[in-house]
C-alpha cells in the first residue's frame, strides 16, 4: 500500500494541458485566466485632479499671486481646457483632464471664490493633488499575471482596458459516475434497505466552484452494464470521478472493469483513513479516472486532497499556498494510518486559523460534513495530536 | 464627519427580510438556508457493515465455532437475509442492511471460504464492524442549520435525506448606477480625456457570489436624466448601489437628486480612506441607496466593507467571524482618516494569516486590486503601525 505523498506525486505526475479558449469578458467570473492582461495606455492616461477644486500654474502663486480669475468650468469627459495667462485658474472636478499649462490643484475646501475670482489663503505645494499620467503603470505594463481565477477586481480591470474577450483555459470534460444497487435516486422513498445517492451532486456541486459542468450517471452493480459504460466514458470524457466498487466486496467490478478495458492501474489503496481503497489509472489516451470508494466521507475527502489538486496544477492555477491550522483538542488515533479528521474552522485574534476535530462513526457518518470545513491531515508517523499543534488542512464548503 | 463604527452601525440597522423561497435543491448551491435540514429517518437507516465479509451470530463464536457455513450472499441493496441456524453466516457486502439475526461482521481480509465454509481463525469482538442504525443521527435531528450558504455538502445531506424542494432566503432586488460624463463602455475608444468603465461589472461580478444578479446601468452627469432615473429606479429596485457623484465637484449631483425625491440622508462622508465621501439614505418605503464615491478602489472598500457586511446581515447569515492578520511590514499613515490598506494575504507554518502592505497612489489606483486579497483596517487612534502587529481584514478576490 503506498503513502498519501506517494500517491499525491503519482497523480500530480498525470496533469494535462486543455488548451485555451477566448471568451467574453462578462461570462470569464472563475474562469482561469490564460494570458497576462497589460494596460492598453499609461495609468492614470492623463493627470488628473484627486480632488474637487481649481487648477493653477505654481510659477504664478510662487510670484505672489492669490487671487485668480477663473476662466472656465471643466468637468470629467471635457477635453481639456488650458488657461491663457498664467495667473488665471480653471475650474476643475476629479477626474478631468489637465491641461499642460496648469501644473497645481487646490481643493474647493480650501478655497473661496468671489465674483468670478478664487481666493487661496493656504499654503501650497506644486504638483499637489495630481494622479500623474503613467503614475500606477506605464502602456504595456501587466496588470494582472496569466494563470490565476479570475475575480471580480480582473473583471472590473479587464473592463479598464477595453479586454471584452478574454483568453482562458478550457476544462476537462468530467462525467462523475456512481454505483451501488442500495442507492436510489433523491426522489424516491427508499426501501429499507435502500439509501438515496447524493455522492454524484456533491461532487458536481464542489466543482462548479471552477465553473466545470460535469455530467452525472449512476450505474447499478452489474458487470456488463458498468463495462459498457466505462467503455463508452472513456472514449467520451477526460476525467472519470467515480464512487463506489473498489473495495473487497464480491460486486467491487471497478478494478477488473478497468483492467479489461486497458485502463492502467497507477496505483490501489493508499495508507489513509478515511479513503484506503482509492484507485487510480489512465488509458493509452491518457484519459484518467479517479475511482473514489463509496462511502460519502471517503469521496469527499478525495475529491478535496486529491482531484482538486490535480485540476489546480492542470490549469496551472498559481498562488495557491497549504494551508495550516492550530488543532484545538488532543486526539489519538488507533490506527497505522494517515488520518483525515473533519474540523471546524476559526480564527482567533492572533490572526490564527484554529481547528477544532469533530468526532464521527467513520466514512459512512456524513452528517458532519455541513458543520466542519476542512479536513486535517494528521501524519502518518504520530499516534498522539495535542492541543496547539499545526498542522496542515484542506478546506471545503468554501 | 462620522467614523466607520457609526457608519456601520446606522448601516448594519438598516437590515430588512427579503422573505423566503422554495427552489430545487439542484439549484441551491450558494443561496441562503432558510430552513433546518433534517433526518427523515436514524442515519445510517439500518444496522450496516463497514466492510465486505461475513456476518455471524457472535454467541456461536463465544460457543467455541470457527467454521460457519455461507448460506447465502447479500448485497447492498437487498433485502436483509437471516441466517437459520446460529452456525450460519452470510457473506455480506459493505453498505447492506443487517439481519436481526447476525450482530459481528468479520473481514474478507481475516477469513478464507473453502467449499462454502467460512473460516475464521483471528479473534474477534462481539459487534465489530458494523455501523449501527442511528448511530450518526435519530429520525428529526437536525443535520443543517438554517441561516448558512449552502454548501456542497449540504446539497449533498439534502439529497441523502430526499429534501429535493428547499426554502432558501429571497435576495434584494438590485441595480448598480455608474456615473460621470468621462466614463465609456468598455467596448469603446476612449479619447484622451475619457476612460472606461468598469465600477458597475466590479460590483455586478462580486454579488454573483450571493447569486444576485443585478442590474447594470450608467448616467451622464445630467441633472434631470439622473433625477428622472433615480425616481424610476427607487420604485423598481430595493436597493440602488451608485458610484460616483457624491463628492464636492459642481456636477456631483447625488446628494441634491436624493433629497428632492425624498430619499432620507443617513450619513453622508465617513472619517476613512479612500471611500470618504460616501452617502447613505433611505426613502419612506425602505429603500436603500449607498451611494459610493467613484474611484474604483473607494468603491471596492466600500461594498466589502459596508453593503456585504448588510447584505449578510439582511440574509442572516451566521458563523461568519471577523478576520485578523499580522502586519508583515511598517506602515506609516499621515493623516486622521481611518485607512484600509490594501493587502496580500498569506498564511505561514504557524497556521497564522499573514498581510502584506502595498503601495498606492491613492483611490483612482486600481492597477493592485488584483494582486491584493484584503484591506487591512488600521485604527483611527494611531498612525504608526509595526510589523508583527494584528488588525481587522476583510477579504475580496475570495
Amino acid at each position: 500500500m503506498i503513502t498519501v505523498q506517494q500517491a499525491e506525486d503519482i497523480i500530480l505526475s498525470q496533469t494535462q494541458d486543455f488548451g485555451i479558449e477566448d471568451i467574453a469578458y462578462e461570462h470569464a467570473l472563475g474562469r482561469v485566466l490564460a494570458e497576462d492582461l497589460t494596460a492598453d495606455r499609461d495609468l492614470p492616461p492623463f493627470d488628473r485632479p484627486t480632488v474637487d477644486g481649481i487648477a493653477i500654474r505654481y510659477a504664478a502663486y510662487e510670484k505672489g499671486s492669490r487671487s485668480f480669475p477663473v476662466k472656465a468650468i471643466q468637468s470629467a469627459g471635457e477635453a481639456s481646457i488650458p488657461i491663457d495667462s498664467e495667473t488665471e485658474c480653471i475650474e476643475i472636478m476629479t477626474g478631468a483632464a489637465l491641461d499642460h499649462s496648469v501644473d497645481t490643484v487646490i481643493r474647493y475646501e480650501d478655497i473661496s471664490i468671489d465674483n468670478g475670482m478664487a481666493n487661496v489663503s493656504i499654503d501650497i505645494k506644486k504638483g499637489q493633488n495630481i494622479h500623474l499620467k503613467g503614475r500606477d503603470k506605464k502602456e504595456g505594463n501587466i496588470l494582472v499575471q496569466a494563470n490565476q481565477i479570475i475575480s471580480p477586481a480582473i473583471i472590473g480591470i479587464a473592463s479598464s482596458v477595453g479586454k471584452t474577450t478574454i483568453a482562458v483555459k478550457k476544462l476537462p470534460k468530467i462525467i462523475i459516475i456512481s454505483t451501488g444497487d442500495e442507492m436510489v435516486s433523491p426522489e424516491s422513498i427508499p426501501s429499507p434497505y435502500q439509501l438515496r445517492r447524493s455522492n454524484g451532486i456533491t461532487i458536481k456541486s464542489a466543482l462548479k466552484k471552477y465553473h466545470l459542468e460535469a455530467d452525472i450517471l449512476h450505474l447499478n452493480d452489474d458487470y456488463e452494464e458498468i463495462k459498457k459504460e466505462i467503455s463508452r466514458c472513456i472514449h467520451e470524457y477526460d476525467v472519470l470521478l467515480i464512487s463506489g466498487g473498489v473495495s473487497m466486496g464480491k460486486f467491487d467490478y471497478l478494478p477488473q472493469v478497468c483492467e479489461e478495458l486497458g485502463i492502467e492501474k497507477l496505483f490501489h489503496k493508499i495508507k489513509q483513513r478515511p479513503g484506503k481503497p482509492f484507485w487510480f489509472g489512465k488509458n493509452q489516451h491518457q484519459k484518467l479516472v479517479f475511482a473514489f470508494p463509496g462511502n460519502p466521507v471517503s469521496v469527499f475527502m478525495c475529491l478535496h486532497r486529491y482531484f482538486i489538486p490535480w485540476l489546480e496544477k492542470s490549469l496551472e492555477i498559481q498562488g495557491n499556498s497549504p494551508q495550516f491550522a492550530v488543532l484545538q483538542n488532543d486526539i489519538e488515533v488507533p490506527f497505522a494510518l494517515q488520518y483525515f479528521v473533519q474540523v471546524k474552522l476559526g480564527t482567533n485574534q492572533l490572526g490564527q486559523l484554529t481547528a477544532e476535530s469533530v468526532h464521527t462513526n467513520g466514512s459512512g457518518d456524513f452528517s458532519h460534513l455541513a458543520d466542519t470545513n476542512a479536513f486535517m491531515e494528521l501524519p502518518l508517523e504520530q499516534n498522539s495530536f495535542k492541543k496547539g499543534e499545526v498542522y496542515r488542512v484542506w478546506k471545503y464548503n468554501d
